[in-house]
């Protein structure tokens, strides 16, 4: 399963945490095995795109026989890293923060909100969930402090960059932007952008 | 610029909004010409790449000179039919409800909120942005008169299939779904999924 031999292309990367959920689904569903077809018919992906993409970590299928589900999910966790918890910041306690803190589906994926900001002095103190917002002066220390890698900004637009800086600066390095921006950071940092709207216009060219 | 003889990948079509993005972005920054290198250093798929999901569409770039920012990202947004304004429908007046109807970002790129429902009895009838919550009793209707082909579904992961099946019954055509649930729709219909946790493990890889 190692992958340190070979360039797996970003976009293959960007697929695995597509098998790993249709997975964890049929694992929940009490299944024990599955195919290349049956993760296709699921997911919109071609069965040769799936197995090549699999093909790149290891031998996860055997011919005539499918994958082993729990076996394959397991090395999924891992390859993607998310066999332990991430601790992440959320910044920005507006109406998406709220959701997102009330979000039940981080911990059992691989990630657990620790500690909530705002710029707001509003919302300062106030709780949110399990948490109380803290203000953004406390964010470098917190971050620093509890060696946080993974963060989420849910702020406006215009407040999102300066927070990406200092989430950078604290030593961040995967950020979950919802912002409808484009984030300016170091090559070493990554960015994935929800941005409602393309998934909307991936859908109207069928109409 | 006919597709109709061609049959296009869908995560060709995918990627198309992310294109329209940056031009966009380029064209507000004043800019007239781009490159497929320039494309890919924004977006950090390969110029090759770039340049073939282009060419499903016609010729937009010359040699040497590069695309004209104006006219491709026109020409996208007729790919991609958004060169008018779809009306769709929200439903759930959640935390992410208010979000989303808060959410400046969507009648420039091609759509617009036109009704919101919810099951909550606590929220029928109160404001929301510019609208008044509506019973679900209702939607079938407001799709049928409307005519709606595009809807979003903020409601938890428990109520989505229902709310689904409505919209499905309504005649949508596209949802975008940010219940963290998989829905079981016809293959007419296109579901789009919001998941900041496969986001998150897309770059948790990295770590």
């Amino acid at each position: 399963m190692s992958n340190s031999n070979q360039h797996v292309p970003a976009i293959v990367i960007g697929r695995l945490p597509l098998y790993l959920r249709a997975l964890t689904q049929l694992s929940s569903e009490g299944r024990r095995v599955t195919s290349s077809q049956e993760l296709s018919e699921k997911l919109g992906f071609s069965s040769a795109q799936i197995r090549k993409d699999l093909s790149y970590f290891g031998e996860f299928g055997k011919q005539g026989t499918g994958y082993e589900i729990e076996f394959l999910e397991k090395s999924l966790r891992e390859i993607l890293k998310v066999h332990h918890v991430w601790d992440m910041v959320l910044v920005g306690a507006g109406d998406l923060g709220h959701a997102l803190a009330n979000y039940g589906g981080f911990e059992t994926r691989g990630f657990s909100i620790v500690a909530i900001f705002d710029a707001n002095p509003i919302k300062i103190g106030t709780r949110l969930g399990d948490w109380r917002v803290q203000p953004m002066e406390e964010i470098r220390v917190t971050l620093r402090d509890k060696k946080i890698q993974v963060a989420i900004i849910a702020v406006p637009a215009a407040a999102a960059q300066t927070v990406a800086d200092e989430l950078v600066e604290g030593g961040v390095r995967a950020i979950l932007n919802y912002a409808p921006t484009t984030l300016s950071v170091p090559p070493r940092v990554k960015v994935y952008h929800i941005d409602p709207v393309a998934g909307l216009q991936s859908m109207t060219y069928y109409l």
